[in-house]
């Protein structure tokens, strides 16, 4: 009798992409004018799913106000508005969006225990979206 | 050789979330705003996700007439324009949108028989989304 | 050198249609389904627009914070999740979405002096929407 | 450590439903308005999922850069601003959005090897899309 | 007091730009792929705009009930599903959808008289929209 | 027998906002997070509304070719995935869309001839969007 619930958050950061391991040219053929070195910027969107069985009292599969409260806490305040090349995750990895919906991912099954975390989804711009389901599983 | 068909539907209807199983404290701490007694109201979007072998005259996997056919009769018909707290199915149960998309699955499952059901994922807002594929599959 | 800022913000909230000033033959007619005496409801979008010359300190017409504070306020925090039909404002006046529309213009151009009114429009559904510029204004 | 891409391409076409296998009786109770003589069109909305490890080096699961120089060369270039039923592949198979799937995963499946093809969806109208996963594997 | 009421609605169709008043060599130079002799097509969404006071008994500017009837009868029975080239209208003009707005208005201009026609809008793509208003007025 | 021709454009940038007319105080006060030292970032959407009359002959207002080949050249060449604040305009102007609006009209106004500009509308996120059509002309 499992649910699946999405939910979906918005926030705006910029990032360069650019990989110490690499050299400069490695970089600009990597990453093209992504690696620009003053960086540029994205909205995104990212997609939370969670599932459950349905409580019979309350009929929910988890209360959204927790969901948002972590989401919150965990994510927005950390990363919306802000260069993500200076978040302490980043010192060591490219700010792809591949690595940051891992990072979200692992945030969120750390800190978020009121439903089972599935899958974080984000859409990077309107063609391109980059999704985790974990190690193990495969996409929901 | 499994090809999948999504159809999305709109309707409007309210709702208000109360549980008679829950103090009138229990449900305003669950249910916040939407506990309150005039209830409140959506454009729910359903989409109905079937499959089906592709048929190599036809080059369909269904016929979307008969899937329109059955989800207006069954659903549409029903619930558009309507206050979902009325409706017999939720007489005894809260209509959150949980609940709603069992419902819904348990409808077509019962009367749809041109494709296989796969999922009925229903957006409340542009934020929340909720999906249900049976009892004992995984989401798809 | 008048720049335009339009803001979107949402909200739901259920309705009936019914006139009291028609007989309930004539309010079925007008209003067929929407009509049904238990209501229904939609996911609003509110769309606010205003105009002002740019400071040329700080680039911004208007500063965003102050028009949110005002539409959290004065309307979302007033029609959010709430029965249309039981504001004040719809004691005597039908909540049609025309109405909303002009409701919500008043009620700004009385309480929001930080930049020119010159909008609201309100969808209702994907494919509804209403706007109301003012009495003596054409749509802009 | 597998995540998944996805990337959306639009393209514009015109098509006729019409089965060479039917007499004109069948093909009109199966297609209805489909099935007039001149065709039609859409503007086609493609989405590919891809999936892979992330290069621990550059971050990326796959360079963007490589699924669109095929998505370009072997689907773009061919289908845009055509008419459906004049491509080879669809002289002996009715042009339908399920078919298109199939036939778009089939040449993306020979042809790109920079990542593990896993679904083509196609979005004919706003209302109807179509997915395709392979022969052997579930929808994801 | 006047309130403007917008309406969308969708047709799928197809065209060929081509003009008999150009070589063919200046038909390609103009259009470009949109000149193959096969055609291609599009998902059309139409907007009609209206404008009116609103009725102060129903609240309303317009009732939706006859815009649909005369959008319905009108337009979407003439073009959906059908070839633009093939319309009366376009066997002497080039149904580009400049001349496709233009048409649309002057029969709702005729045909539709219970509110006051404002604009018509249409998006051929997500990329591209036109709209006309009328030979004497400004858009609005 | 004007007719509008809107089209969309998309790019990505960063931007900080920050201005040096103000103290470190009035900034953080003025711009809260926006003014974070690191910048933050945007997928801007961009619609760039021209008007003209029909040519009888090919039934356009505008060739689209000629506006993506300005707006490719003059705007997208040069924002698209760069730092605002690193663009000569804006070494002594705040980048915030509102001005970012007046320079992208101001730029498409000297150099694209083959249609009248109307209006540049840039939406910033989902929610916000900035509009400017010239120092006389009221919005349309």
């Amino acid at each position: 009798m499992k649910v699946y619930l999405t939910r979906r958050y918005r926030f705006s950061a910029s990032h360069r992409l650019h990989s110490d391991a690499m050299s400069d040219t490695e970089n600009a053929a990597t990453y093209g004018k992504c690696n620009n070195p003053h960086g540029h910027g994205h909205n995104y969107t990212v997609e939370i799913t969670v599932s459950g069985s349905v409580d019979e009292k309350t009929g929910m599969a988890c209360n959204l106000v927790d969901l948002d409260d972590a989401v919150h806490r965990q994510i927005l305040d950390r990363f919306d508005l802000q260069n993500l090349n200076k978040a302490a995750e980043f010192a060591a990895q490219v700010p792809t969006t591949e690595n940051l919906c891992r990072l979200i991912y692992d945030i969120l099954q750390r800190t978020f225990h009121h439903a089972h975390l599935e899958m974080v989804r984000i859409e990077e711009t309107m063609l391109n979206s980059f999704a985790y389901a974990g190690g193990e599983e495969a996409l929901r």
